[in-house]
Formats: structure tokens, C-alpha cells, sequence
């Protein structure tokens, strides 16, 4: 354990934030106290996460002079909905936050896309700060100002861009972290390798076994160098006009097996990691990566335990779930590929028969 | 009828955007065409303005080259809630919109504020234009960006800031307008007078028989006047941080009648009318205004056939419903006041005694 912290800043003007990441933070009140400009703040988090660190977060508001009020959700991506995103508003107004109460995110992706969801319509927009506690939200989930949450038709169909005021990623909190999610988190990270930072995927490449083996200096690192990669790309691009949609690797396929499968099923990097493995094999019919480079792929994503075959929904199920992909323009899919290994592009020149194939080639 | 357009800006940068006023504007393509950018649009409206002008628009729209489709919602500010949204996510999901289709909402203020809530919302935002059809609506709740849904614990409190790209106000729809909706609206043409513009209010006083029997140059004058105001308030301070609160005269007081009698029993004009009487009445027990303005408000509310006196829903009740007001800080409300007939400024200077008076002295 360090005591050292790295601080990153997400540059968008006059609502730049810091991202906090080190070890033991969430106790710290002199990091997030700053942050909440009133004297009441919501905590949002799950019924894991709450039994494990809420305690820890609300003593360390309380020693800074914040009175916290909670509201704890059922976990999991099945409950990313209205439902129980009005539970977050009533909690809300029941403690008669006001607009500029602070709601803090403790959880995962989950918990961060509904809490800042929640934060950005309650009285049309109130503070918030992201707390998370997965590898996913830590590497990208967290950072950027994405929220949303699902429709039965398709995945975080309804949300907003919505900034944090901070981001504090205290790792120590993944010494809890399932397997199963600290393995879904590593598809993130490895995305960031494949479209834009290909010396971070040899690193990869190289210390996958200390990633998996939790050791902190690796996962510190893996940390960082994912959100550097998610801050750039958000500053130059908030919105996803151009450059931020190459952060959706392997998502539009990914989204489709979430949502196909039941929301809940497959865990959102598991489906990322399948989906990359889609548009990889997309981007080999392409003529842009060999079938080495797709090898290359797959090995990482083997390694690190996740899966590489996607389930057979069909592929006419395919291509309806994903049709109501958010780059979808004037009813042409726009996809994101690799043009190499490091080097992501958006197209649309795959055609409906190549992608109906590499869809084919990758199901079990 | 006048062939002549009004047009007005509202100054936001880049993403400004014109106001255009006046008569049998709805069924004219190349008004709302070049402001299109698919081929597709999505019409929000409800049951009772549908039959009236929805043929008419779309037939606009095909003439400009694009495919209308539409959801028509049930009419009335009890249905302004997260079911009735979800029928346009429902459409929007259905018809396979993108985020770059444009949804169209053609109504009064609770298909507009649903209408571009569900629009900021949609993919995390599509274009979206408003067509008002009720004075309310063209003089106000069109313009500026203001969006929402209510909570049963309080009015607007879930939305978002999300601006237009246009605002058609066609005043021929106004021929179609029931009295009670059209005298409704006439509170919030009232307040503009009260709040900032005092001309336009002596105006009105000499005016208001001509608004009342639907001369439409009084009509056209009214709305653009204030348009006019509402956006040199909107451009100063989009997000409601300083001035902008200032068009909430009476709305504190109510938005708590609204929500108290159960949201569609008074109309939010005939609210907004005996709020505004309860902050004149309340700014004038801090000495700011003599019982004389008081009694000059009152006589032009009265003369516009709006209530002057709040329903008795008892001071602890209205004050329990007032603490979820947006502009409560650490607790403490804020109100729009009436320094004099013409300026209105936001303050916590009264007392809950003196607020308490000031709702009983208008309670029937």
C-alpha cells in the first residue's frame, strides 16, 4: 500500500475535474471534502458495495463536515432502469436535496451511469462526484461524463453527458472485487491498447499475470494509463462527435449480445471483449489486420479470461439489436474497426453480408 | 391574417436559435424544413391538438421531404411523468430514430416540456423543435430550454436545460384555444410586465380586452413582446445562476397549488396568477410595494379572469410543498419579490412568519 496519489485532470474549460487514484482514498475526507460545497450529500450505491464501503465514505464526510444520507439499489445491469432510478429521486426529495446538494456514485458502472444520470435531471442538473469501485468504472466508466440508463430495445438508450466535479478511484477497493469483474474490467483496458496506445498493449502483453494476480503497482499503473487515454479523448471530443466514438470498440456488438442475452447475463466487458473480437474479425475481412494480428487479439483476451465467442442469437437478431445504435446515421451502422493493431477508425464500409459473416465466424 | 413573420433570436453562441411569429406558419415547409437535417422526424403532440393541426404539419414535413411519424400522448399536467415519457422513448426506439433524427413537439407547455426532456435525453440528446399552440406555451415555456417532468413530490423537478434549434409559434392555433387556457396564459404575458417591463404592463392594462376577444395584432403583440423579454433573460443567464430566476414570479407559490390540488386541477397559468398575488401581498408586508400596487396586480389578474385567491390547502402544507423549490439554499427559501411594479428581485429577506401571513391573507 502507498500513500502517493496520482491526479489526472479531465480538461473540458471551466468544468475540468481531477481524477484521484491511490490506494486507501475513500476514508481520506481532505480529498473529497473540498469537492461538496454544502453540508448534506447523497451517497448512491448498491447492496454489495454498501455492506463494504459506505461506512468508510460517510465517516469520511462526516469528519468534513458533511452530513451524508444514502440510498442503496439492488445490483446489477438488469436494475439500470426507470424503476430504480426513481428510487434515486425519491431519495432525493425526500431529504429535500436541493440543486446544489452533491450526490456521490459508490459503486460501479451501475451505480455511476444512474447517479449521474439522477444528478444530471434532479432540478436539471446538481453536483455529483464519482467514487468507484470496479476496474471498469475505474478505467473508464467513471471518467467522461457518460450516463445513462437501459431500454428493454437497447442499451443506455436514454441518458446524458453530464461531468463529475471529481473522480476518486481508490484501489484498494478492487481487493474486493470478484474475479469475474476484475476480469471484465481488463477488456477496457485492453481496448484502450488496440485503438490508440499500442505500447500500453505490450505492456499488457507483458504483465497480464500481475494484472490477475491483483498486484497493486500493475493494476496502479493499468489504472492510470487507461484514464490518460479516456481524459485525452474526452477533452478533445466531449460529445462524440468524431475521435470519442473510437471508445467504443467492440460496444456496438457488445451492446447487442447485453441486450439480446438479458441486461444482467453477460457482464458489460465480457460483451466488449466478444464484440472486439467481432470487429477484429470484421476488420480482417476488411483487409486491414491479418489474421495474425486477430491471433494477437484473441491470445490477450484468452489470457486475461475473457470470452472470445459471442452467444448465437442469430445474426438477423444481431443486426436488429443493432440497428438502434446510438452511430447509426440516416439507417447506415457505423461501426468502430481497427485499421491496425493501435489505430481504431469509425466506417461504414463494412457491408450488411460482411458484417452478417464476421458475426457468424464469432458465435459459438 | 397576416402573411408578415416575426423573428426573434435567442442569443446562445452556437447554439442559438430563432423564435419565428405569426400567423398559419404550421403548414409552411420552407419554414421548418431547412432546419431539419434527416429524413425522418418524430412529432410529439397529444389527443386533444392531433386532429387539430398534427395533418397539417406533417403535410408540411413531407412537402419538405420528410417522413413524419408521430406519438400522440394523453393531454393534461397529470400526465407529465415518467409513463407518459416513456410512450415517446417507446416511438422514438420503434421507429429506429437516430441521434440525429429531429423530434418535433407540437402542443402546450406539457408536451413541449416532455417533448424536449425526452429529446435531451434520447441517445443523450437529438435536435428538437418546439411548435407551441397555446399562448402559455408561445410566451413562455417554449423558449429557453427549460424541459421536465414532475415527481408527486414536486412540480418540474426532474429535467434538464436542452435547447431548440427553432420555436415556430404559429398564433392561428390560438383560434382553437379553449378561454380558461387562453386567460391561463395571459398570467405569464402579465408577468413579464410585472417583473421587467413596465411599459409592456401599461400596455397590457389598456390592452387587455383586445387579448381577451383574440385580436390577433393585440395577440401577435403580446407574444412577441414577450418573447422579446423571455430571451434577453434566457441569453444572460441560460442555466438560471442569477437573473433568470426572476421569471418565476409567483411560481414557488405555484407550483405548490399545482402540485398540492394534484397536478391538472388548476391550470400552471391560474397558479402562477395566485402565487403572484401572494408575493405581491408578500412584498408588501416587507414594505417593498403599497396596497395600491397590490390592489393594481390584483385588478388585472382579475380582469384577465384569472384567480387572485389560492385554494386553502392550509400554510403548513404549502410550506412543506414550497421546501422542494429549486431555489431553496442550504435550506433556506428564496422568492421572487416585487421591489415595484416593474422589478422583481430574488431574495430570502422574509421571514416563514411573514410568508405564512402572506399565504393566509390569500387563501379563500
Amino acid at each position: 500500500m502507498s500513500d502517493s496519489i496520482e491526479q489526472l485532470s479531465v480538461a473540458l474549460g471551466d468544468r475540468s475535474y481531477p481524477i484521484y487514484i491511490g490506494s486507501e482514498l475513500l476514508g481520506r475526507s481532505e480529498l473529497i471534502g473540498p469537492f461538496i460545497k454544502q453540508k448534506k450529500a447523497l451517497v448512491v450505491t448498491n447492496t454489495t458495495v454498501a455492506p463494504l464501503y459506505l461506512a468508510s465514505l460517510e465517516a469520511a464526510l462526516i469528519q468534513a463536515g458533511i452530513e451524508p444520507i444514502s440510498v442503496v439499489l439492488p445490483d446489477g445491469e438488469q436494475f439500470k432502469n426507470w424503476e430504480t432510478l426513481n428510487l434515486i429521486f425519491d431519495a432525493l426529495l425526500g431529504a429535500r436535496c436541493e440543486r446544489g446538494t452533491t450526490l456521490i456514485a459508490l459503486g460501479g458502472g451501475v451505480v455511476g451511469d444512474m447517479g449521474g444520470f439522477a444528478a444530471a435531471c434532479y432540478q436539471r442538473g446538481m453536483p455529483f462526484i464519482q467514487v468507484p469501485t470496479t476496474l471498469l468504472s475505474q478505467v473508464d466508466s467513471s471518467v467522461g461524463g457518460k450516463t445513462a440508463i437501459n431500454h428493454p430495445m437497447g442499451k443506455n438508450m436514454i441518458g446524458a453527458f453530464y461531468q463529475p466535479q471529481l473522480v476518486l478511484a481508490d484501489i484498494s477497493t478492487l481487493n474486493t472485487l470478484p474475479d469475474r469483474e476484475l476480469k471484465a474490467g481488463l477488456a477496457e483496458v485492453i481496448k484502450y491498447g488496440l485503438i490508440r496506445d499500442v505500447n500500453f498493449l505490450v505492456w499488457l502483453e507483458g504483465n497480464l499475470g500481475s494484472l490477475l494476480a491483483r498486484d497493486p503497482d500493475a493494476l496502479g499503473f493499468a489504472i492510470r494509463r487507461s484514464c490518460a487515454n479516456k481524459a485525452e479523448v474526452v477533452a478533445a471530443d466531449e460529445k462524440e462527435t468524431g475521435e470519442r466514438a473510437l471508445l467504443n470498440l467492440g460496444h456496438t456488438f457488445g451492446h447487442a449480445i447485453e441486450t439480446g442475452m438479458g441486461y444482467g447475463e453477460w457482464l458489460h466487458g465480457e460483451a466488449v471483449a466478444a464484440g472486439t473480437l467481432i470487429a477484429a474479425e470484421l476488420s480482417c475481412k476488411l483487409g486491414w489486420l491479418n489474421e495474425a494480428s486477430v491471433g494477437r487479439i484473441e491470445d490477450l483476451f484468452v489470457r486475461a479470461g475473457l470470452p472470445v465467442k459471442a452467444p448465437k442469437l442469430g445474426v438477423a437478431k444481431y443486426l436488429e439489436l443493432m440497428s438502434h445504435d446510438k452511430k447509426v446515421q440516416e439507417g447506415r451502422l457505423r461501426l468502430v474497426l481497427l485499421e491496425s493493431i493501435g489505430k481504431a477508425v469509425v466506417s461504414d464500409l463494412a457491408s450488411t453480408e460482411q458484417i452478417a459473416a464476421a458475426i457468424e465466424a464469432r458465435c459459438t
